[in-house]
């Protein structure tokens, strides 16, 4: 029998057609934010925000700074999913409860803010770490629907600098993408095709 | 009872130690890949390459190129996940099966490599595209090897440039992270602290 994380990858698809009728509770919101949280990230920094976009008027804003896709107001949610820049002056707060309980030695922490400093001193790594980050939870967050019995669509193509502003976003804060998050509708189309393995992998 | 998927995400962890004893397959290794390579992307432009490095004289050079980190080397494979620089051009190819079967119109094709095209022209939104994808396809890679068995622990702090010469890359091919995948030796942490879910969860 195929294990069941698989037969989801397996099976996922950027679904494009969603029941506009679906309406997902706050609980199940956070759960799906608890989860996309889980995702890994440098240093543990956790450089994301995750903003759930769920009122028609919101979502009605929304799809009009993302080329008036149908999918990001007919979806229950669209979440816009932000990185944040790194500030290695975060590390030993986002480290201190495995430091308290002795998992990691204080002075390990100081290396790692260290380590980070020097890392994201040059901006384009700054900006690559935030977009790393925030695709880490995006991609968390749609195994975590898939998982829940929810249709997903990550969204490439909007106005960042209108998301950005339209939600208030701090200069620090990076709109990477939207992923609409419902029920699917029917329509939707099957897996698309994947490129022959021999043109992506390489064995050294 | 919990949903494997779920308890997968909640239990991951980035792993520190690896079994050095531990082989895996090159039919292990492909359906990793194969598996990674269900990933979304924008388009399905599917704009990743992933070089699976595990001989031991391959491992030694990337752990070099990777502060000397020990699980480059220890563990079973390390793959180098890169992200290309989008080209509209791939496009029309990348759909064709798609096209053919008649799912997708030709128009719509056309449609997209106009509009990827257009998305793209402004570089640093190409290497958001290149640093986005890679991190979907690493993120999948890391919940098949979980759903495989495997322990996984993503990098992000290493030589790029020096990983783009020793590994033959192309120009347009962006190094965004190593991901090391074997067998869990004793002595990784558990998964590390959270934020508190205010703080990175918004509900508009």
């Amino acid at each position: 029998m195929t294990n069941p994380t698989i037969a989801l990858i397996e099976k996922r698809v950027s679904a494009n057609r969603f029941d506009a009728g679906h309406v997902l509770s706050e609980t199940e919101i956070a759960e799906l934010a608890r989860l996309a949280a889980r995702a890994p990230s440098a240093y543990n920094l956790q450089n994301w925000r995750f903003i759930a976009v769920r009122t028609p008027e919101a979502k009605a804003q929304l799809r009009r700074l993302a080329h008036d896709q149908p999918k990001v107001a007919e979806a229950a949610v669209t979440f816009v999913i932000c990185g944040l820049l790194p500030d290695h002056a975060d590390i030993p707060t986002r480290l201190r409860p495995f430091t308290e309980e002795g998992f990691m030695p204080a002075s390990m922490a100081s290396g790692w803010e260290e380590g980070a400093r020097a890392q994201y001193a040059d901006k384009r790594a700054a900006r690559d770490e935030a977009v790393r980050s925030a695709t880490f939870g995006a991609a968390t967050l749609i195994y975590a629907a898939e998982a829940m019995g929810l249709a997903s669509g990550p969204i490439g193509g909007f106005d960042a600098e209108g998301v950005a502003h339209a939600f208030g976003l701090e200069s620090h804060e990076i709109p990477v993408m939207l992923v609409a998050v419902g029920r699917a509708a029917p329509g939707n189309w099957p897996q698309k095709p994947r490129r022959p393995l021999h043109e992506v992998l390489q064995i050294s």
